[in-house]
């Protein structure tokens, strides 16, 4: 019997329909996460793609528009890329007011190795005019917003020179494989640094405008509203924010006196982390945990600090991550409307008995 | 590719060893729970069987005590029930203060049918003294404690009373099939109307005592305390408290103006659920919602409500059952410090836009 005694984390569902569920990150042990476990996030039900799915349109303000086959794509150099993917809902719950939007917690995040052609070579194989001002994304995915009765594609823009980033790739491989059906396959887009709203899943096509891109998931959506009544000093979500998640111990967790480990992830979008600090005391003194490596600039870096325990009671731990940019994990999140880019300090209690 | 764009609902990690899961019960729609689905509680890790395992010994303050194989228990006449288990830390992290211990939300509950043969006939059997006070439950899961350096089994007692009631089972089916092994294969008790704590999975031995049982499982854990930093007033924790849950919508969601179906389960431990009302303005006004069967007194009901939900807004939804015993939710849960019998009135907070 005692196949059977084997226990496994799984996704933690928020919605079926579309699928919303998010990385059980207090029980990932990998820093390159399997797919089965990578956080879902959907705005439609998945779509149904078809034997056209399989060409790449690139068009608009291009000198020689092109529609790619995935034989074409193959012809490009590749480049394989570690990327940690951020929801800008992750810790939305956190956030105080509430407000209103999937009730993620600590867990839309996970990251692996993507493998893809970078957006620019393509571009620059189909000739980029001057006029360019931003590149659209467009999904496969499509359908009706709660807050209109139309029917919209899931389509976002990147500024121009985001676009030609060398590293902003049309990704085909997810941890050396052809990337899972729910997570864009055939082919997604993938942002590194920004939130992963950019990453967008299932490209139908590429345009290249020379006007600013409208859609409701640019407009509407991924938008910081400082204001809870009007949309005043709203300004776009792009780059993640420093941050870090304590994956062990879980919050309200009562531990026996003696020496644990406290462990957890950090991240940022600009630069690297340089430094995560500890508290076992609500804060009133710090301490440097230790990274398991120089992270590079699109991944977590994993932590852990040895903490010994030995006085029974009752501890707030908090971490604070800080990046070669300057920033540092404020104590209170910026709070916004739609609850976007959470990243107060970290904090758990736990008991010491 | 159709086949992969569906997706389900898992279980909610809690801990992995021990293995604790919630069922997603926002996500569940059978009242049949099936049991890759139904929420796991563990004191310990899942103990290891062997062929010794399939012999239940009946033994104590009785006239003739008795070593039952499996077959002898196919012998007497077996019952099947339709029983919910129910944690007694359910909706644990909905207390304010908050409290210690596994922060469940709303699905460590679950139900299903129970088989097996009810405990007084094995008792009956082996010839019942006058002293019997209580019947001491053993499984075989077994380990240290965080706040003692002992081994203990888990082990709990009955009342005689409870033990003779004609529904306390030692059960060996599940849903009409061997019981699963993380459901205590092959032999658990099932005490209907209790919190599951009573349920004790992986029968090792049955004891009749003619004094009380006051192991850790009993005398430690599983008490309500009303302080925080004392003891006083202490008492166990037997019977289900009246309660109910919104499955759907989900907390902080945002629906389209129109009618929406809002949808959920109610459950006693005393008699049976006779009315379950609901308030969309905070609890200024309530209205009943439409019960989809007379309940039998070991399940849970379900209810749904067409709610004409055309104007736009914030609303905080209520539900609120009462059972034929005359109890009904309070606005506030009785606080007590390891967070057991959460029941007040069910809260969520939706936007109509």
């Amino acid at each position: 019997m005692s196949s059977y005694n084997f226990s496994k984390p799984y996704l933690i569902t928020r919605s079926v329909i579309p699928e919303n569920q998010e990385m059980p990150v207090s029980f990932v042990e990998a820093d390159r996460i399997k797919h089965e476990l990578f956080y879902r996030r959907n705005h439609f039900p998945y779509p149904s793609l078809s034997s056209s799915s399989s060409w790449l349109p690139v068009n608009g303000a291009l000198q020689r528009p092109t529609l790619f086959s995935m034989e074409d794509l193959s012809r490009f150099p590749s480049k394989t890329l570690k990327v940690a993917l951020e929801c800008a809902g992750n810790k939305r719950s956190f956030f105080e007011p509430k407000v209103f939007g999937e009730q993620w917690e600590k867990g839309a995040i996970s990251q692996g190795y993507w493998t893809g052609v970078p957006l620019r070579d393509l571009l620059q194989y189909c000739g980029i005019s001057s006029q360019a001002k931003e590149v659209v994304i467009e999904g496969y995915d499509e359908g009706k917003r709660p807050d209109t009765d139309q029917v919209h594609p899931f389509k976002r823009s990147l500024p121009f020179d985001k676009a030609l980033h060398p590293d902003t790739l049309v990704a085909f491989q997810f941890n050396g494989e052809p990337l899972p059906y729910k997570h864009g396959q055939p082919l997604r887009l993938i942002v590194p640094q920004w939130y992963a709203m950019a990453s967008v899943k299932w490209i139908k096509q590429i345009t290249v405008t020379e006007s600013s891109f409208e859609g409701p998931f640019q407009a509407i959506d991924y938008i910081y509203y400082p204001n809870k009544e009007s949309n005043e000093g709203a300004f776009p979500v792009t780059t993640l924010n420093v941050n870090s998640t304590i994956q062990q111990p879980v919050n309200r967790d009562t531990l026996d006196t003696g020496e644990h480990t406290i462990k957890g992830i950090a991240w940022t979008g600009e630069g690297t982390i340089t430094e995560v600090e500890i508290s076992t005391n609500g804060g009133e003194s710090w301490a440097p945990v230790l990274l398991e490596r120089r992270p590079s600039a699109y991944e977590w870096v994993s932590w852990t600090w040895q903490w010994p325990a030995y006085e029974k009671g009752e501890y707030t731990i908090m971490t604070r991550a800080r990046d070669s940019a300057g920033r540092v994990q404020p104590m209170e999140a910026f709070w916004n409307r739609k609850g976007y880019g959470y990243n107060a300090v970290e904090q758990i209690e736990v008991k010491v008995q």
